[in-house]
């Protein structure tokens, strides 16, 4: 199955002049999403990980996914204010500006081996945002999976320090 | 299992005098995120879904791991201008205001029995608009399914045309 063709390109989104890469056709896709979610929780099985974490918000589509076929708990990243206990919080920059996410403090155990869930590989800012997140909790960030990844970007080089797999690339 | 254990209290969260329900204990545990999720899932197989509709953002986490339980695909309704592709929208009141929420118009093929998940129950506001956008698309919307039921809001006398499920009831 080439997962590729169920990526759309959407021009223009969200910004003039940016192509989008439209992942609904592949959630959609019944077979496909079984398939994108296998290859993912692969990754996590051989890391032997304890629990996944999936960004906000398309990383949760994948994530939660990813967690039920593991058999492991799904702990949410999400963008600040969103997460109602205590939390982590780290701040990484953007084009224009910075973001910050965050984790509740007592979703991951000390020691734990963690896999990270997110749509896209892009910068890699915000993956290496939460990777510090999973250290700061005490935890082990093993393994970062993606469905799609925009090599051009260069994101992997940010995250030498974890095993990085994605699907499909551009 | 007792399933209410893994629900957390958070006073004043968002705004002061609101008791949150918190779902993230649950996620994170492999074995109740598991069973949750195949209790959810029962009833999606029960109506023999074709198709998963996730409800932004928390209801990504359950519906996509529902979906992957199933084999079938799952697609996602946002708030307006999130999804990249052409959308169908539907607005609903809040307390005070209104919402929008869209689902690409090609997400769902006319005919197919639909799945609609998300984590809490609350008015049914939001979940209503939902099942509108389901049949806009020429799908049928068979039944919705809730981590949470807040009974005192009365939701599901808003969703009469469908059989509604919920796990855990406050």
């Amino acid at each position: 199955m080439n997962l590729k063709n169920f990526i759309r390109d959407i021009p223009d989104f969200p910004k003039p002049g940016i192509v989008f890469k439209d992942i609904t056709p592949l959630l959609g896709n019944g077979p496909a999403f079984a398939h994108t979610v296998q290859l993912l929780a692969d990754v996590g099985a051989r890391h032997k990980v304890d629990k996944v974490v999936a960004i906000e918000s398309r990383g949760f589509l994948f994530g939660s996914a990813v967690a039920q076929r593991l058999g492991v708990g799904v702990v949410p990243v999400r963008k600040k204010g969103k997460l109602p206990f205590k939390t982590f919080s780290a701040t990484y920059q953007l084009e224009y500006g910075n973001d910050t996410v965050e984790i509740h403090v007592d979703g991951l155990r000390p020691g734990e081996r963690v896999l990270l869930v997110d749509d896209v590989l892009a910068t890699g800012g915000t993956v290496e945002a939460v990777a510090k997140l999973v250290a700061q909790s005490g935890a082990h960030p093993a393994a970062a999976v993606f469905a799609i990844e925009l090599e051009f970007l260069k994101g992997r080089h940010r995250l030498a320090h974890l095993d990085v797999v994605s699907l499909i690339s551009f």
